[in-house]
Formats: structure tokens, sequence, C-alpha cells
């Protein structure tokens, strides 16, 4: 049993719950047997979803929650007051050590409280970032933070810089991964007062691979495996990528339709973009791990289907493997004794 | 001579300077007789230039200028020390009330502080932003402020909601234009202490229709027709659009390359598709005014065309018929009453 990765997983949290999250988590059972999941969540509905699929049942256990946290509520009283929410229980379980990794498609807000309050920070670490995955013209790059922290100060940054560093690097498997520093302008005396305060920190730093600014049209491009920034910012690029995509897709539709000439080329046309689009999907990697935390916490895009819990569930395992919060420990404690 | 616009062009500002300049200028003096534009720059080169086209010259007089300001230079030396560059005589004009306008597709920030220096703020405006019209689903949005003086006050961002609502009503004819506030959610509690402070301000205001806050994903979709943001975020905003459009571009090109069918079906949406992404081009409206100045400030694109330079000139002749600076001024000293 010890060789097992436990996945704590909140069945009720994200737009397809319990359907989708069941499901990925059926699948990604299928896939790994050094997984075991533990499902939060009404038991009568989670029975039910189990009982459509052939699943090793002895790698999994239901752990009953009747209440669930909405998207719109209030993250910190949400967590305290809804003690017998699925959210909170899976919580619990990676608090007391019976799981190893904690996986929610819910709210957003509830997670990063959640998170933080259950799995608490490692030491050394004065803010846990949310880290996604964001798609650019060479693979992808590591956007850190997009959470819920805004106003961040400098030492924050140059936290989120080496924990990036450190994804990049053990999970992605990216040698000396880029860092920038997003800014309004590629020169070191450009931007706000957090940005230049926040550069010849970075630029100090000996264990990061720190590349200077970067501005955020050459994000997509991909500039830079490791993009720092605080969480209001971050918050806007990753939404810009959905918003300018979205966009984008409509109109190229819209064009594609406005005549029989596009018409036809459009049907000819229509797998290959289709490949493409997926290709800058925000959501096709899953969850985003929140950085920096004594236990695993991942959270998965509220529209999440099964692949994508799926994923987001594999993902724990390869964050278990490599020990990620062990080596941001080590990293954290080293920057201490500087 | 008196009821003609004059506009005082910055004939070496940009990637294409002087000819783009030189034709949108004489293109621009073609479509319109009210029209005398100055140019500002190196008079052989700028003659040359002419020399290729039938022109009305009693409507064109060059200002000799030897210097070129570039775009790496640093812009509060660049225009106190090169008194002698295109950008600084065409802007002496402004100052002296020889020109209505100025027009330059040169350095960002040196227009931006060779605008405020040498045209003046209006009494009552606090700082002066740079407002780009952004394309979106729905036709487009004017995001407020995109210029280089980070670190925005509360007070800022209501005087660039009220501008931007000024400029949408009267120069794009929008009624009662939709102002929201960047946000990282849509419910009031949310965001930085800046946006919090600065939402019960909007909210406040009764000479503007403020529909609350925007998430970033919501802008393209074209959520509002003022999206108000200090500059560092509206910089990121604007960039991702460029980042996103380009690196989709680039992605969906490869895609239909990838087989003989999607190539055949690339050449027959080719035409529609050209016409769609001409609609997502940030370039594409000309230039971006620098509101709350005594003069006309006009920003254009540094890799502007002959055809954005004209619509650049065009938009002058709009602005001082529309009385933009009055208006703004009004409305500014009524503020102050209140």
């Amino acid at each position: 049993m010890s060789k097992l990765v436990r996945v704590a997983v909140d069945a009720m949290g994200g737009d397809h719950a319990p359907q989708a999250i069941v499901q990925g988590a059926v699948d990604a059972l299928q896939m790994r047997n050094d997984l075991f999941i533990f499902l939060a969540g009404r038991e009568e509905a989670i029975r039910t979803e189990l009982a459509k699929y052939t699943y090793p049942a002895e790698r999994v256990q239901i752990v009953p929650a009747t209440e669930v946290i909405e998207t719109g509520e209030p993250p910190v009283h949400a967590i305290r007051s809804k003690k017998d929410s699925s959210m909170v229980a899976a919580l619990g379980l990676l608090r007391k050590g019976e799981a190893d990794a904690f996986v929610s498609a819910g709210s957003t807000g509830a997670v990063l409280v959640g998170g933080q309050l259950f799995a608490g920070k490692l030491k050394g670490v004065e803010r846990a970032p949310l880290a996604p995955l964001i798609p650019t013209a060479k693979g992808n790059a590591l956007l850190i933070d997009c959470g819920a922290n805004v106003d961040a100060r400098p030492s924050h940054l140059v936290q989120f810089a080496r924990m990036g560093s450190i994804y990049m690097e053990s999970i992605m498997g990216v040698k000396s991964p880029r860092v920038a520093l997003v800014n309004i302008g590629a020169e070191e005396e450009k931007g706000n007062a957090l940005v230049k305060e926040t550069y010849p920190l970075l630029k100090a730093c000996k264990d990061i691979h720190f590349v200077g600014n970067i501005e955020a049209r050459d994000i997509p491009a991909g500039q830079a495996d490791v993009v720092v920034c605080e969480a209001f910012v971050g918050n806007v690029i990753l939404k810009m990528y959905e918003g300018v995509g979205n966009a984008m897709i409509k109109k190229i539709k819209e064009g594609m339709m406005s005549s029989l000439r596009s018409k036809v080329g459009a049907l000819l046309i229509k797998p290959a973009l289709k490949a493409t689009l997926k290709d800058f999907d925000v959501s096709q990697y899953g969850g985003a791990p929140l950085l920096g935390l004594k236990g695993l916490v991942v959270k998965s895009h509220g529209s999440s289907d099964a692949n994508e819990i799926k994923n987001s569930i594999l993902q724990c395992i390869q964050f278990k493997e490599q020990n990620i919060s062990e080596k941001i420990k080590e990293h954290m404690n080293t920057e201490e004794e500087r």
C-alpha cells in the first residue's frame, strides 16, 4: 500500500461534476496501478456514476460529504462554514496525511484558500502561487502567479521565479528554463515600482536562468519558459488567451461561412484547424498546481471534462515521483541561508 | 485659412519613415480640402518623397529638422536634448498654436513625454492617458490607459473613464457608452487595492454609464465600450491581442499546410480569412490619442504604413470638428465643482 500515490478528488467540483470527475478518476485508475483515489462528495451520486464502469474497486474509496461549495460563494466563508462539503472533506485527507494530493475543478477561490489552509505553506515560502501551463508557439510556458493574492511584493516574485524554475525543470524536463519578468518594455529601467524593484533581485539570483523583461506580446511566441508576474497581471494574461482566442475563432468561422467558396474550403481545412486550435487551448493541460505547499494541490479548469480530470490526477503522480514539494522546500531554505 | 485643420506630422518617426509618412500625408491631403500639413524632418529626404506625387503644394509646408529620436532612447532625455529633431519641431508648432494637432509614428515614450510637455494638460486633468481602439467581436472598444505612466491612483482611473466616455460618444458615435473596470472577477469585492478603491468612485459617477467589473476574457467579446485600467495592465492587454493573434495565425497557417487536403482548403478560404484577420488587427485604426491635453496628440503604430498615417491624420480633423479637448475640459471642470 505504501507505494500507492493517494489522490483525494473533489467529486462535486466543476461544471460537469460528478459525471466527468468520476469518469476521469476511473480512466486514471485504469492507466496506473500505483494510484489510489478518494472520491469526496454525495455518496449516492458517486455510486451511481461508478456503477457505469468497470474499475479496480480496491483502489477507490468514497468519502461521504453532503455539501457543495459553489463558484459564487466567498471562498474564506465557504471553506470555514461548509465543513461537510466535498472540497473540505478531500482537503481533510490531505491534511491528515491520508492523501498525497488533492484535485478539484471547483471554485478557484475556495481551492486557493482551502489549499493554503489545509495543506499549509512550506517553510520559507511567503505566498503560494497558482501556476498554469500556457500554450506558446514553441510548446508551453509556466505562468506564475495567476492566483487570487494580488498586490505582491518583490520577494514574492523572486520566490515565484525559483519555484517556477524547479517545476519546469523537474516536471516538464526543460533544462535551465528561461525565466522572464512581465513588463511593458524590454529595458531594465521600464515598468511599475514592483517590477523595477524585482528586476535586480532576479538578476542576482544564482539558481535561476533569468533572461530579463518580457513584453506580453512575446509570451505566446514562446520567448520564456517561466513567465513571472503578480496575480492580477497573470490573471489578465491567462484570460486574454481565452478571450482573444475565442473571439478570433468566432470571426474565422463567420468568415468561412461567408461564401460558397469559403464554405467548401472550411470543410477541407476543418481537421487541420481543429488540431491547431486544440494546441492553443489553455485548458488542455489539465490542472494548475498551487506551488509552495506541503501537500500537492491541483486546480483543474471549471469546465473540465473526464480527460482533463484524468490528466490532473496523473499529474499528481508525477509531482509525487519528482518530489516537487521537497525540492521547493530545499531551495527555499537555501535562499534563507544566503 | 482659418478653417483649415493644421496637422504637424513627424515625418521621420516610425519604421517606414519618411516614405510611408509622406505618402500618407499626401493621401490625406487629396481626400480633404480643409487640411493643411506640416512635415517636420530632413528637408532633402522629405522633398525626394514628395516629388513622387501630385499634391496640393499650397497646403503642405516642410519644417526642417536634422535630428531623429530613435525608439530605444530614454524619452525625457531625447525630448530635452534633441532640440532639432523632427518630433520636437512638430510639437513646437502645436505649442505655438500654429498647428491644431500632432501625429507621430515614432517612439511611444517620446510622444507621451513630448505631448504632455509641449501641449500641456487641460485644467483639472491629473494624467493624460494613451487610449487606442481595440477590436472586439461587436466592433471596437477604447482601452484607456496604455501609456507609460504606471502606478495610477483611483482618481486617475475615474478621469480615464470620463474622458473615454466622451471620446466614444463624440468621435465613435456610441450612445451612452458602457464603461467597465478591468478586474480579475466580476464581483465588486474582488481585485487589488487600486480597483477596489476605484469601483465605488466609478459607481458614484453620474456622467458615465458604469457597468461594473470586466474580466479580461470578456474584452475581446465586446462587453464594454470603454475599458478602464491602469497603464501596466492596459499595455499587457494590448500586447496580448497582438501576441495571441500572431501566434494563432502562425499555428493556423502551419495547420493549413499540413496536408494536401488542407492546402486546397486554405486556398479557398484565403480571401475570407484575410478579411477576418484584418478585423482583428489592433493597428487597423491608425492612431491612438493622448487624451486630456490642450492640443491634439496622436500616436500612430510604429509599423504604420501610408494608410495608417492617412487615417491618423484624418482622425485629427474629426477631433477638431468634435472639439474633443474642449468637451473634456468642460467635463473635468464639472467634476471639480461637484
